[in-house]
């Protein structure tokens, strides 16, 4: 048995297992999920994933785990994409908080509705989606003009979560133009071991 | 030097690092920051985190760490509040990125209009608020069919994450009523040692 990784080529989220198991040299497969047709909320896949949200995660004892942060965190323990630092563990949990609490809702919806959908996201305030991505976007020029990656000195499982729609940001137009410490640590982390991008299957 | 925390009273995301504290033995002390008035935008609360939120802790070493999970994860490593087995910490994971996604921009986001600001939360799509917030507790409803804390047989981080804002989910308009085995929970979670509620200080 290996792990199995039900997923959406083409979302973010579902990027961060698959880049991230290949590069800790884990064998698995993938069963390719098309959230467009509703494929995550039939009844079958509701049964292995009550919240009908992929990435899902089988491991390879049979049990079910959702949510690709908490993946990542499963699959990164005594790794090297965690510090065994504490203080720099407890980072790497901040900068994946904030990927979902604070960039992907805005980063990643916009590439949604218009890159997928090919539609205008709806808004509550209009100009709201734009603001909070570009205040994010700030948030993490900032913290990389201190370290070259989120948790510091090293490459790690919080730089995965954060790529995944950062490196997409321009197909929700966001541009990266005057983020120059984005850039560069898109392209250092491109160039870390075994990364593989968001077109490759095993 | 003790741990320092900065936060805002009604805020259930800043009353998560309060309860682990305490229920840790940790001392602490707390720093009022009324996000109402605007102060956790200044520039000297920036300095200190660049995200602009509260909660924020600061170790007994100075340095900060933000995220109201991040420092649960930080707070519990080691102790009774975290399980030892790897899948059931990959779940107290699961539980916590699934609150900050799929339960706090809805039920929190509600309370904060209703409760904080007395007015109707502003919203893209009518209903989506509602209809998601349901959603969310109803996933949480069907876990606690199978188990009695998210994590399995133990109370965790995860709990407290999740009670943050479920326990005050009427006061953004949700009712409970359907959910039986959510307020068995909540009861459940309210009787652990040292629990604290939200308007507990040191």
């Amino acid at each position: 048995m290996t792990y199995r990784l039900y997923h959406m080529q083409s979302s973010g989220n579902c990027w961060k297992p698959r880049v991230a198991l290949h590069q800790l040299g884990l064998d698995f497969e993938l069963v390719d999920v098309d959230i467009m047709k509703g494929e995550s909320r039939t009844e079958a896949f509701m049964a292995r994933n009550p919240n009908g949200r992929v990435p899902l995660l089988e491991l390879p004892d049979g049990r079910f785990l959702a949510e690709s942060n908490a993946m990542l965190a499963y699959l990164a323990e005594g790794t090297d994409l965690i510090p065994a630092d504490r203080y720099a563990r407890a980072l790497v949990f901040q900068w994946m908080f904030f990927e979902q609490y604070s960039h992907e809702p805005y980063i990643a919806v916009a590439r949604y509705w218009r890159h997928l959908e090919g539609k205008e996201p709806p808004e509550a305030v209009p100009g709201q989606i734009e603001d909070r991505g570009y205040a994010a976007l700030g948030v993490m020029e900032q913290r990389l003009a201190e370290a070259p990656f989120f948790a510091g000195d090293i490459y790690s499982i919080a730089d995965i979560a954060l790529y995944a729609y950062t490196h997409v940001a321009h197909e929700g137009g966001f541009s990266l133009e005057d983020f120059p410490n984005i850039r560069a640590w898109l392209a250092r982390t491109a160039t870390t071991p075994r990364f593989v991008g968001m077109d490759w299957r095993p």
